[in-house]
């Protein structure tokens, strides 16, 4: 698993909301939107606003609040389509938990939920919308 | 305030059990170590791993589970002590809750905390020992 952060997806109750403060900062959202997401490119890794519900059955955890979800999820975009397994199995050996196995995705992709020893949700990805630059940074388009 | 990322800090339980975790996905851990902080450089951003119970203390927030503290703060550190006045003002404009006002940090810093309107913190931030980039991108030391 190389050592990079492509997004933090954060859980909102109110994605408009949430989109009309991180505008409010003068912060430009991208042209990219798909499904309820709105993304922010920050330097070399996206921030995503999303569902916090949606978030949470994404990852195939309870959505309440206590229930041990942090509406947080970082991921990890790798750049084939057959590197998902083969880098969630390895966060797996690494000591994380498989929190939901990787799986193909209603928007094209393929990608699983791996938790750390704390619970810190990182999807493993593969986007073919979401090409990886050379550095390892994702660009999301203008 | 620009539109970049500097830190993502996730609250844990064991710092050794974390760092053993993302050592064990073939990560480096930064030379940098402070206070019981652990850095691994993840592109122009860096991962944090910092007791939760200190994370929490430190945003100034609950710390139980449920309590509305999710683990996780994100950082905006700017190039200037001044600066960190003038943006947690601009977040609170925006819509953000100040809920720590700015002060002087133990580490030698200034910062407060901000929550974004589904209560995502961030620290707004500075640090002269973390120097911000051209680019904005954030750099340990090897």
């Amino acid at each position: 698993m190389e050592q990079r952060l492509s997004l933090i997806t954060l859980g909102v109750a109110d994605l408009d909301r949430a989109v009309a403060f991180y505008e409010a900062l003068g912060w430009r959202r991208s042209a990219r939107a798909a499904g309820g997401v709105a993304f922010f490119q920050l330097g070399g890794v996206a921030l995503a606003l999303w569902s916090a519900g949606e978030l949470a059955e994404d990852a195939g955890v309870p959505a309440e609040p206590g229930a041990g979800f942090r509406g947080v999820a970082l991921a990890h975009n790798v750049r084939a389509r057959e590197e998902v397994d083969s880098v969630a199995a390895e966060a797996a050996r690494a000591g994380g938990r498989i929190v939901k196995p990787p799986e193909e995705k209603v928007w094209g992709g393929y990608g699983g939920y791996v938790a750390d020893p704390d619970g810190h949700l990182w999807e493993i990805a593969w986007n073919p919308g979401f090409p990886i630059e050379a550095d390892g940074s994702l660009r999301l388009p203008d």
